[in-house]
């Protein structure tokens, strides 16, 4: 197994709706992504948080699958979130994502049952023993009611040899210090928290996994380049700049905002599926003065 | 709208799988519902947790809906948990259960983004617009991800006509205080936490949304009937008879203790579905020594 | 050592302070006291968190625990609160509380540093050596910093002879049912969440360690006589009577607002030490309607 | 009032004690005053967490508080914690402190009660309005049981003309950005957490309070070094290398860790008043492995 060096700005997909929020819109979704990839984003991932992949019938979750994978055609590479409720159904996930290309796919537990650890060593066994391509192993206690220790997501980077990458989104720095330390630095990990992007990559973080890149792609590489070139000054400067519209986003709910603001930028993507409401007028408001200072 | 009147013990069935989680037995099923009722339970409640609706398909959650309300056949009224994660499928759902026939549907506003108290209100306003029956409203947070707090409760209580129960499972006893006390004792609550059976009771609970009638049927509804003597020592000696087993079935899982316990006493119900591990030997240890102590 | 039986409703008493919170008020203090025996409380309970034992100098603590002893003069038990930061301080108060007269004395394992299960168990070992009075452990995670798990807190009964009682103060009634399960029934437990009271005693608590007696004392007591007349509808009714009172005072913190309540019904003891501040013009307004609805 | 510019690496005292913690060594503690100001911290702050100031009578305070200042005499500038339970006595040592030669004076708003954000304004108010020197803030709900919000915060600094600086401990780095952001730049804020430290610099702390320099001073400088020099890698290369020592002293709490290091390094300074143990044999085998890896 090659495993592809994932690093810099991965880069989150939205998924767009038709009227109603009833059908998806693949057309809109195929621009979303060239247009991530003109601005340089260095990894997309599709059907994410922000990709509403919860929200999917089955059936979607194949069409957006599919079409991503096919659409990036290898320009960058395409790590495909195949998390689902029964192990079954996240196995059939990331088969599907693997037989059409994807390049990695990522699992978070998601639970409605609160999970033992041998439970979830034995789902992300289930997962990685049924494909070939590398897995990242994504905690994120706020969105799948389950955090994973850093004992713990080591001891399934032992067990199971696909899963060779780490995103956490806990927002606890400690978090990666102890990835860093008992990982002893062979354990590439990756922030899911936007608002910690520049004390991740200070700590150590290879990559940045994010929506943001959909409206201000610019700062996000920017950033990830100062902190390349050693600039501590510079990336402290960039990073207070993003952070209103950082904070903002994470506030005001990915899918919302984000859709919002390509609304906004000129490429209608629709709005979320209720029971999520789309950004309100304050919000729209505030975010379109956001982008504004930014530009 | 004509509510029946829920009270005292509201029995949660499991759903049966066959081998290897695959399918839906029904007939074992229509085996545990029928034990439940000659059991003496006043309500009988499929698709909740103890159901591992979460876990199905959507054709399953079709099947085993339509099958048992007309197992119960009215004998009891029946109350079917309809949530699901879009408000168009939990619509749908709660169509499909008054179409077939069930009593009162239950609500959990289940959620992968956090969700507004606006959006929480529009969720219930859409599922009430849509059907006749009446709603329970459900508090869950560990399992939901989103908690309501009682003055948001109250408010959808008094926006949507056919909310007119809350079953709350926080296990903190002050919501239902504060239910009675802002509620002016008008709005019927309802204890989903085993191991506050007691005072729930106490402060005032119209009845109890418990899985353990599936093993200790008879303790679970002489606790209700001290209640309504009036008889607080009878009730309390009961109470702390069972609760051994309720911490139980709490600590190891709904579906996973449950399907053991009537495996234990001779009704096959298959496991649950992965991650979610069957009960282990220890475990079936532990639990065949309650159910022993109980007998 | 003969154990006083302590049962019921245990009073809490204030530190009357004089003008500017600079000296106590003795006379005060004796009225008080007097009030609450009077109306018919089963012990008196100086110092506690009522009584801002924590915001004394020393010497101002040993005159408080001398006077309130001698002036209870064996009408009930009194329990003196002689917790301190340092072990060699609480033995210190230990001692001079026996020394004078106190009949049990409770003890909260204050801390800045957050202690171990060891170093807890130590600091009652200490105490318990040094004097030949029961002592109430006191568990309050809200106000000691220190949250004592039941396991620990049955450890340290078995370990020091006259710890004798527990004080569970968390506000979780599970609490409350591990102590009875754990304990077999052989560890006494009191109550010291106000609006728990109701649950506390369906529980099995032996009695409710509360400041409401200072102002509704005769509720209080009706509370406990319906629970030891098994009349779990009268104990509920007489619950809700006085629960948004025993709320307020919970909320509005009990030195202001019991100080607030006595000198509203004639008795003058001064204000709280800053920085708290006294119940403001709002909140006796709302102390005096609660008031006046239970007269 | 000339501020003095207090930045780079604050050091914290310890409180040596005699035999059986009984009195204070005020040798020792000069001579461990001493090594910090050699070694090269750029302030010395006694009376903190780490110097026990909560476990000290208050004549023991004064004592600790009068020699600290003099023997620094004005080498680096003195930080004196000044924290008491009620606004009367914090005020006395605040006074005491800025008679006795102290630079800035630290507040940390100690409670035994919840306190109201206007209590806690009042409390400022009252010590900035009867000193001439500067305070610090300090954030540190673990130990206080008051967790200040940014704006609670910054509404003091605005209020209250001598308090100009921040200390930060809740360990959660976005309190920090949020300062930086509200604050505009404008309010200098230092880190409390040592685990934080390297994070807390990229965000612009101003300096680092820590009582990790009584052990390896020269680490803390280098790191503080590396980060004016805008040196991002060997930042976070020197950070990494002390990290298992902040997190083991953070682990094992202060006193007892850092008494057992300084001990371990040939200065004699007792063991922490009980209920605090000093460092069991574990423990101190651990240190030393840890100390001796970094010499």
């Amino acid at each position: 197994m090659s495993t592809p060096t994932i690093h810099g700005i991965i880069g989150y997909t939205i998924t767009p709706f038709t009227a109603n929020g009833e059908g998806v819109d693949l057309d809109a979704l195929g621009r979303s992504i060239d247009r991530l990839i003109d601005d340089g984003v260095h990894s997309i991932a599709p059907l994410g948080s922000t990709g509403e992949g919860a929200y999917l019938s089955d059936a979607e979750w194949d069409q957006v699958s599919e079409f991503s994978i096919k659409h990036v055609a290898k320009r960058v590479p395409t790590i495909v979130s195949v998390s689902d409720l029964t192990t079954a159904k996240a196995v059939r996930r990331a088969r599907f994502a693997e037989a059409h290309g994807a390049d990695v796919v990522m699992v978070l537990p998601t639970s409605y049952w609160k999970l033992s650890e041998a439970e979830i060593l034995a789902h992300y066994r289930a997962i990685g023993d049924s494909i070939g391509v590398p897995i990242m192993l994504y905690n994120n206690p706020a969105t799948s009611g389950t955090d994973m220790s850093v004992d713990l997501i080591l001891r399934i980077v032992n067990a199971v040899d696909n899963v060779t990458m780490v995103k956490e989104s806990t927002g606890d720095i400690q978090r990666m210090h102890q990835l860093q330390r008992l990982g002893e630095g062979q354990v590439p990990f990756y922030n899911g928290c936007n608002p910690l992007a520049l004390e991740a990559f200070a700590a150590g973080a290879k990559g940045w996994c994010t929506a943001a890149p959909n409206l201000i792609a610019q700062l996000n590489l920017d950033l990830y380049e100062a902190v390349l070139a050693n600039d501590l000054s510079k990336a402290r400067e960039l990073f207070y700049r993003q952070l209103p519209l950082l904070d903002f986003i994470l506030k005001g709910g990915l899918p919302a905002t984000i859709k919002a603001g390509l609304r906004a930028t000129g490429l209608e993507v629709g709005d979320p599926r209720l029971p999520v409401f789309p950004l309100g007028e304050d919000g729209l408001g505030q975010l379109q003065t956001l982008l504004k200072a930014l530009r």
